[in-house]
């Protein structure tokens, strides 16, 4: 990094700890700091001006200039700037909000209470869990089940929920974790294994794996509809279906995580409607307000409703709440961004836009570097191969993630590298030549890169 | 509860699912559900007004109507709604709320990130001690040292940390977490045992125990520099200075979880300088951003953040994050409300009222039914006492607390019930005469309900 010393980035790496933040990349290049936002762009202090292809991180659905958003916000400051949902009190947008998740919910849904994110969210499903089987005599139901590539968030428990490598930095995943294979066919399918047999063998994992740990000590199990951080996995057809009546058997509750899904990613208004899931209790956070507000929000059947109230008598209080969560300006706020997604035609936008990105992307999967392109609607990777062939992934030395996200970044494009995968996540208000434009932009960095590994070659 | 089928009232129970909300109150009395807010007094959607003598939930410092703050909302969203501080990238005014809050801090410090709530900033430190002793060869370094009645948050792990009885109903605590006593000398101190003498004892408990766990398998220790949701508990004199050689000595660090009494509550800017806390590790969140917005913190000695610094190299990075931590709206209201409490008399407000609530606590401790009148600055609590000589607790059947919080609504004054005490905390733009008032109030209460037990004892 070569930058002044009261720059905004010296003062940046003075004062700010990095997460989630590869170190050699911020030695090499520096943090970037923004100062603007407008439509799907961003702009830097420097005046760069950058396409934001992951719509910060999937949660900007609406872009950075949304002045619906910003005028809903403004009134609700001026009318009541705060409150909780403690102790019998809340506010007004916080009961409109309720009802009107309820009104959309993918499946029947009775009531709904709210965080601060996503994170927070699991994190109170997986206690709501738990005192509700000890409520109800079986209070060994600890464990939780959960998928290589899951991503559920940063808190220990949800950390402990994340089927990734890194968890065991911090010594994770915890004890109460069961974890099954990734629903990855291009990857994880054995050789000649088609969709179907994937799937069977999937169900059959689940099924020997409940009754190894003992269905009596399984609390619940959570799936995104389309795992996210993962990497964009869209599972196979049929897989949920195939799944859901195992778990129903041993009387295993399905928690839905739509953080990413949720409110319109996938083109449905649910991920769990794109993919057949059939939730217990659905979680969602990031496109609820747009990126706008932290919220999250956790919704519960009418059984799952009934039992855990009956399991909070004996305690006369769900002991169990978040300062901030139900905010009433970050309600305000996810109420209009909810309007504007379904009624002022952006899920139509998604859909449109949507299905010429995952044509763009069947294009790019043509390319000798990319072993597949996969998507949904507007999320979207290209996973690198060294040999399309075999399908062996590019050596780590390459970087080939990190390389291609700079490539993009000096292109005015922001992209998410993924090891050797980049994740795509336009904003919902992508137009058809913002996405011909990105697609057009990752062809030509795909080119350049295989074009120099000719040379090396030669 | 009697309320029309399309009140709030009635639309608040068919659609929330509450948290922390005494039910059997709630099915009496029905919620209550706010529409406007104006200096320290709140309005209900039936036109109710209240002085909020618990500022929310400690955290609406600055009360419900403060224009600047809804000014530099209103600005950040016009020119950045939202951005995130994952891969090296990040917004100015997340920058400049760093350097802010490292120019503040109790004690020299290093490094800040955020998170978007009290809850999230333990947790990330929970993670973030693991990583570190892991790096360092001692992954055994997995427990973590709390008292009881402290309250550290609401997920799994912050909820672990919570010496309350209520975490019980999850299966909490779980293994990692050591609880030692709690530093409240007028309910645990033995008969005839001295403050100084008190001390002692806590102190010879704090040696024992690690010693009984065994010093390298113990991660760190959390402790409120006041405890808040315990009833608010102020340490006895000294009982930082005694406690801590004792974690240097094992080489134990200490986390300030300054969530409640950050930013002016105890009258000082940090609880940790009001009550002699020298922390390794702080972290602050509530009256941060005076409830206009989610916001947590962590901040990081220089020691600390060198050690988890290199531990992190293994990784390439410190995998951890939030989505919406560190969001630029936030950062902005967070920096003028620490701007409007350091430089516009606020902090002065809180000194000199705040001196005045506590003697109107004094005074209130004379009163027959009150065991204990306690507090610090704008922070106090009154236990309620069946007999005054022998401290004997009310019957559970009294609900002496939340007895008292009724009729202090019925009066227009929002107080918190916490089993035989209410708790205070109002906003610090209170005034004398409200303050006088609040006292006033509280009096005449204690008095109808001793009237009332004088009658029924003839």
């Amino acid at each position: 990094m070569n930058a002044p010393a009261q720059s905004w980035e010296r003062r940046e790496i003075g004062s700010f700890f990095h997460t989630f933040t590869d170190l050699p990349s911020l030695r090499e290049a520096g943090p970037v700091v923004f100062a603007r936002g407008e439509g799907a762009y961003v702009q830097d202090t420097a005046g760069r001006r950058y396409f934001e292809a992951n719509s910060g991180l999937w949660n900007m659905t609406l872009g950075f200039s949304e002045a619906r958003l910003a005028e809903v916000a403004r009134r609700q400051y001026a009318a009541l700037p705060g409150y909780h949902t403690f102790f019998g009190r809340n506010s007004g947008p916080t009961v409109e909000l309720a009802e009107r998740m309820l009104a959309l919910a993918p499946v029947p849904m009775s009531r709904v209470f709210f965080t601060n994110s996503g994170s927070e969210a699991n994190e109170s499903v997986v206690k709501l869990l738990w005192l509700m089987w000890a409520g109800e005599g079986q209070p060994r139901r600890r464990k939780l089940i959960t998928r290589r590539n899951a991503y559920h968030g940063a808190t220990v428990m949800a950390s402990s929920l994340t089927g990734k490598d890194y968890v065991g930095a911090f010594g994770l995943p915890g004890p109460e974790i069961v974890t099954l294979g990734c629903p990855h066919a291009w990857r994880c399918a054995a050789p000649g294994e088609d969709e179907t047999a994937f799937v069977r063998r999937l169900a059959a994992e689940l099924e020997a794996t409940i009754r190894a740990e003992g269905p009596d000590t399984i609390a619940g199990m959570f799936a995104e509809p389309v795992m996210g951080a993962g990497g964009v996995i869209v599972p196979p057809a049929g897989y949920f279906a195939a799944i859901q009546p195992i778990l129903r058997g041993h009387g295993i509750p399905l928690v839905a995580d739509e953080v990413i899904c949720g409110f319109g990613r996938t083109g449905e208004l649910w991920g769990s409607l794109a993919v057949g899931l059939l939730p217990d209790i659905v979680v969602a956070s990031k496109s609820m307000s747009a990126g706008y507000f932290p919220m999250g929000a956790v919704m519960l059947s009418p059984e799952i409703d009934r039992r855990v109230t009956a399991a909070c008598e004996a305690w006369e209080e769900f002991p169990h709440g978040f300062t901030t969560g139900g905010h009433p300006v970050g309600c305000a706020i996810s109420l209009e961004a909810i309007r504007i997604i379904t009624e002022d035609g952006i899920l139509e936008n998604v859909r449109s836009v949507g299905a010429r990105f995952q044509e763009g992307l069947r294009t790019l999967a043509r390319h000798p570097l990319v072993g597949e392109a996969r998507g949904i609607g507007l999320m979207g990777a290209l996973e690198m191969v060294s040999d399309k062939e075999t399908r062996a992934p590019c050596p780590g030395e390459w970087r080939i993630g990190e390389r291609i996200a700079r490539m993009a970044g000096e292109r005015g494009m922001i992209i998410r590298p993924l090891g050797s995968s980049v994740v795509l996540a336009p904003p919902f208000i992508s137009s058809a030549q913002q996405i011909d434009d990105l697609v057009g932009v990752l062809g030509a960095i795909l080119d350049e890169i295989e074009a120099g590994r000719g040379r090396q070659a030669a």
